[in-house]
């Protein structure tokens, strides 16, 4: 394993290889280095953190090109809705988007695993998995291609806060009836605990919350949480956030756009996504820091859910896990997951977390 | 500080920038597009993840050129012995190097914080100090230029083992007197504690800890360790290696070269360095789990250094940084470093450590 993944490592995976064919001709490819493409984004400009990545990424493509490659970015509505945008690639009405993978989870409950597996892998092991252990690959194999498109991480969150509550929380008994504004597979996991949970789009949250209408809405991290201004109508902020120890978004492109591009920009693309990744990996681990000593400032109430609570949360996902799995492509990439999930800790408790532990303490004291 | 960063962050640094003065005319430039560097590697090819984020580095910047920057890549010894890459890149016997900033803390002392703070930052908080905090701007500004080179990270290891003792160490008593291959400023702990510190290359440390020479010796982690076959000799694996709660290796390119680059160039450089940095460190955590298996079926002894250990390390570390920071440099970056340290930790210890917290209880179950 260890060879192969190491001689790969890096360069454009097999399936993109695959995807893009025999390079063209190199005359070819002189006479066609001007190339415009639309990204459209689900994201809006007000989340920097994300938009950046996006406007990260083209500039990345535009520098490296000397200005022959341009990605041009489009917020949400602009050319298409914002959670239409990987349709919208997939049908060639634009040549990329930039989203998350488990918007799609309505065509395909296998679109969850781009994005992060509930009390799954964190940032790093998610990577490690995509980009060494040929995850990527097979996500794109198994299930991006199908749809017309490949996928490349473009962004990631960190491991994610469990969103502001109203209430406290202090037993699995007080999730029951509790309007929750959470998506995805998460949100099947509270209802089978007694939860309601809720679709809404970021900017209703607020009155939503102050109305009642809802008792507790999840987001992002305190970076972009504060944005929102939810710890005036619902103070309790709790910690972890369960089913995302890490948010990866997409760069999803159009097939035939990516197999019309020659090779160098094809590796160009393919890079610039692993920067843009890396920086905002970066970005969000130096603005959240300052971002929760606001919040704290401002009467945020840092709370960790219990045990009781986590462990509830965490057999319905074991259950839920093994109802999908009926599926042959989800079962393949959940027991794939799981597998370098337990290997990864079982390394990553020694060195990694212990160092943490101990500066951690050390700065309790 | 937001609002700085989030514009910068990506950007090539300001003092890359400046040091690449303004851009070369349009024709100048066109006419100037082949370009070939030497790069010369502290790391042998055996030691196939670190020469790997150099090849990679090498890779991408000749796909993005079409094969007109070229940079060949040369083992220790070959142009330049494995500790001396920095100076030559710094008197241009080369045009870059790959090695570890901390190899010239016999130069400066701060030339440590390029590569890792004791006690200091974990892999992803080093990265977020150094690209979007200013952190590289300032070694740069503050130290590299001032040695005629300019320093990209390439590579980061993450948190690294303690490494392999033919004793247990039950206390600071039997740090008394050990003979422990260890290098830097760790070293210089080590031997305020009664240790003597030794300096052995690579290949010599099996037959010097098997004949008794060595008590004890450090290297990486369990993928890197594996190769010198320690535990045979040395069957106590003890972390965390506190000195080393990440490594960055660096990419050092000749400041001359660097300004005689065309823009894109350098854009292309900078990028590629953060995506090799980024596959390195995935690939260490895709190749550290099954290595760790493998090295405790063969016998090795895991073991935490204990508290009092970790305690009595930590306090001579917080002494030795004192001592240190009557150099300007050395107190200004420390000072950043372990501000940012105390900010980050308060964060990270809710959503990541919980959720690792989390995950690793159950995986014990």
């Amino acid at each position: 394993m260890e060879r192969r993944d190491f001689l790969k490592a890096g360069a454009v995976p097999a399936a993109l290889g695959a995807a893009g064919g025999l390079a063209a001709p190199a005359v070819a490819q002189q006479a066609n280095r001007k190339v415009t493409w639309r990204l459209t984004l689900s994201f809006p400009r007000n989340l920097e953190t994300l938009y950046g990545a996006a406007t990260t990424f083209s500039r990345i493509v535009s520098e490296a090109t000397q200005g022959e490659f341009t990605i041009r970015v489009f917020s949400p509505g602009e050319l298409v809705p914002a959670l239409q945008a990987r349709e919208a690639t997939s049908n060639g009405s634009v040549e990329s988007c930039f989203t998350a993978s488990s918007y799609s989870i309505g065509t395909d409950p296998a679109f969850m695993f781009g994005t992060v597996l509930l009390f799954g892998l964190n940032s790093r092991q998610q990577l490690a998995w995509m980009y060494e252990l040929d995850g990527l690959g097979k996500l794109n194999r198994l299930l991006y291609e199908k749809h017309n498109v490949l996928g490349f991480p473009l962004a990631s969150t960190g491991a994610q806060m469990g969103g502001w509550f109203r209430k406290e929380i202090r037993s699995p008994e007080d999730l029951r009836g509790l309007k929750f504004r959470i998506g995805g597979l998460a949100g099947h996991v509270f209802q089978r605990l007694g939860s309601v949970p809720q679709q809404i789009a970021a900017g209703d949250i607020y009155p939503s919350l102050e109305r009642g209408t809802i008792d507790a809405a999840e987001w992002i991290g305190p970076y972009d949480d504060e944005k929102l201004g939810l710890y005036k109508v619902a103070p309790y902020y709790y910690y972890p956030g369960w089913w995302e120890g890490t948010g990866i978004l997409h760069l999803f492109v159009n097939k035939p756009a990516w197999e019309a591009l020659p090779a160098d920009y094809r590796s160009i693309v393919h890079n610039a996504s692993i920067t843009a990744t890396q920086l905002t990996m970066a970005r969000y681990d130096a603005l959240n820091p300052p971002a929760l000593l606001r919040l704290v400032a401002q009467g945020a109430q840092v709370r960790p859910f219990p045990n009781t609570v986590l462990d509830a949360c965490y057999d319905e996902t074991v259950k839920l896990h093994e109802e999908y799995s009926r599926d042959p492509v989800y079962a393949e990439l959940y027991r794939d997951m799981s597998n370098f999930r337990t290997e990864s800790y079982r390394w990553l408790q020694l060195a990694e977390y212990a160092f943490d532990s101990y500066q951690i303490r050390r700065l309790r004291r």
